[in-house]
């Protein structure tokens, strides 16, 4: 037993990372049932419902200490984030979630009430975005909290959108604004330290209401997926953005078999989330490239749909498909061409 | 913040239970879809899914040091284990499992071979099962490891039983045997302790290999589901059997608002989980009652049914239905009558 834990025989999981373990576990897997349409490997699994709907499915599990820090997370907002986080993985399917169920686990430092706080933030969610909870599973746990929620949505059948579309010369286009969930996770971090180190000193969060609010309280494009039917716009791959640009676009590259050119110039990056990167001597296009947990949607579209999109406040069109053998590439204010790597988030 | 953690003006989680905070937050849980027939309270919860059929969906959350203990449980086990108790919850609703979602945490304390060995596990259930693994979600957690697994099946719509319709006179029936859970868990902790103390000592586990397995790698009764189809038994109540017969039955009882007597010398239970018990100075009565964990199937069916099940060898009649005024009775082999009262697990 002890055998196969830490003993340097065998790999340690932070070799393979988190999108190395998926991928290995993967391979042995086997479907039985020809109404499984989608297993691993999109933002949500599809299953048969009916004639004219396929079932969607999606998974997230949250802990305290790696995914949230309830030093500065109020527990309600963590309600309400764990339940969004959960929905923008239906809509990244073109989809409109109707059920969650979740799985709740918490330590006994927390009362009833903190329980009901945690609570009304999930049920605020649910009422925002018309969501049922409709069942779960409760325990306790030695140590901390974690959070597991399952959403379970639909999707026209011929309205689907999988990461695994996008066709050379499409458009690649984004919603909202990049990088502000970021730079608010940096602030509540440094208002942390300098807390533990003086818990007299108040915390310095004025005047970064948009960009904390990014990071304690986003929101899912419920709304995008309104915009798409309105504007009779059928995306030719889409993914959430929760593990920052970069991720996001090599999924839906590797995916779809091509390559990209982003234009760094065209990425949307709110001021407040460029004014806080430049005071943390970070550069705001890696913030938007890299920093996550912005849960804006990733999308491409032909390029015959350009006037659908170019002036729309929501959407910004920041590179277009390119042939496999051009790799994935950002091209920089400057015009230098810089190789897309994914950095994300490395849980392991 | 802190306010709403421990604290004596506040409410601590162990004053309500389990079952008690279920009920305390299902109070504020609204539904926005028609499409949701049943939402918490039930095996599993209930979607529309065509004319024909519903979707069911249950959620379990399994923790190191609370469900679990890894000095014991050989990672195979614990991987095919964590999804038989939950296709145990879709079989209860005399329904099909087809799918599965699992969120998985481990500490950097296991290798890519442990979580190979969970998998595998994991695999194998969802082969004897027939489901496919559609999806989920990997993270780090600071100590121990959380699997969270929810399970998606369908049902046809005139065959769904639900634990709310037991009727008066209706005979209560039970599958298999109960109480060797419990044991296999006794003798387990039993040998833990021995090698806690002197780790040169072997563990005595001989002559329990019914017992342990049930405990270690429990089975879900999907061929009484089949069984049910063959014998054209329609029960009007089910639950399956994870926290003890009392607490089930009970469920059964007070969701269908009816009382309940029950036959001491009519619950079956094997006789190496006999010889057990009573070499641990236990009754096995008792651990039949509140042992927890043996994945049986508990219902109802009408009187008229009694020649269907009675001289089948995965069925015990273990008592009937009475109005409610006469509550939930368990009659010993004496003829004493004793009120049943749930014991079960209670985590918090």
């Amino acid at each position: 037993m002890s055998d196969l834990f830490q003993n340097k025989n065998f790999t340690p999981l932070s070799e393979l990372g988190e999108f190395g373990l998926i991928e290995h576990i993967q391979k042995n897997v086997k479907h039985y049932h020809s109404q499984t349409i989608k297993g691993i490997g999109d933002d949500a699994a599809v299953i048969e419902k009916n004639d004219t709907h396929y079932t969607l499915i999606t998974t997230d599990i949250l802990i305290e200490g790696i995914h949230f820090d309830l030093i500065y997370s109020p527990l309600k907002h963590l309600g309400y984030k764990a339940v969004v986080v959960n929905l923008s993985d239906i809509y990244a399917m073109n989809g409109t979630p109707k059920q969650i169920v979740l799985s709740l686990a918490v330590s006994n430092r927390f009362t009833l009430e903190a329980v009901e706080e945690l609570y009304a933030g999930i049920l605020l969610a649910c009422e925002k975005y018309q969501v049922d909870l409709v069942g779960g599973d409760t325990s306790t746990i030695h140590k901390g909290m974690v959070i597991n929620i399952t959403a379970i949505g639909e999707v026209e059948k011929n309205k689907i959108v999988y990461r695994n579309g996008a066709k050379e010369k499409d458009l690649i286009v984004v919603t909202g604004d990049l990088g502000g969930a970021f730079m608010g996770l940096k602030i509540l971090e440094r208002e942390k330290a300098v807390f533990l180190e003086n818990p007299k000193i108040q915390p310095d969060l004025e005047g970064n209401d948009y960009i904390l609010e990014r990071q304690l309280k986003p929101e899912a494009r419920k709304d995008i997926i309104e915009e798409f039917e309105r504007l009779n716009i059928q995306p030719t791959s889409m993914i959430d953005i929760s593990d920052g640009l970069a991720s996001e676009i090599l999924h839906i590259c590797k995916q779809s078999n091509v390559g990209c050119e982003i234009y760094e110039e065209k990425i949307p990056i709110d001021h407040q989330t460029y004014e806080k990167a430049r005071e943390f001597n970070l550069d705001p296009t890696t913030c938007a490239m890299n920093g996550g947990e912005d849960y804006e949607l990733l999308f491409t579209i032909p390029l015959s749909d350009y006037d659908k999109v170019k002036n729309h406040p929501d959407f910004s069109v920041i590179g277009y498909i390119t042939e496999p053998s051009k790799k994935f590439n950002l091209i920089s204010k400057s015009g230098t061409v810089h190789p897309i790597v994914a950095q994300g988030w490395k849980h392991f």
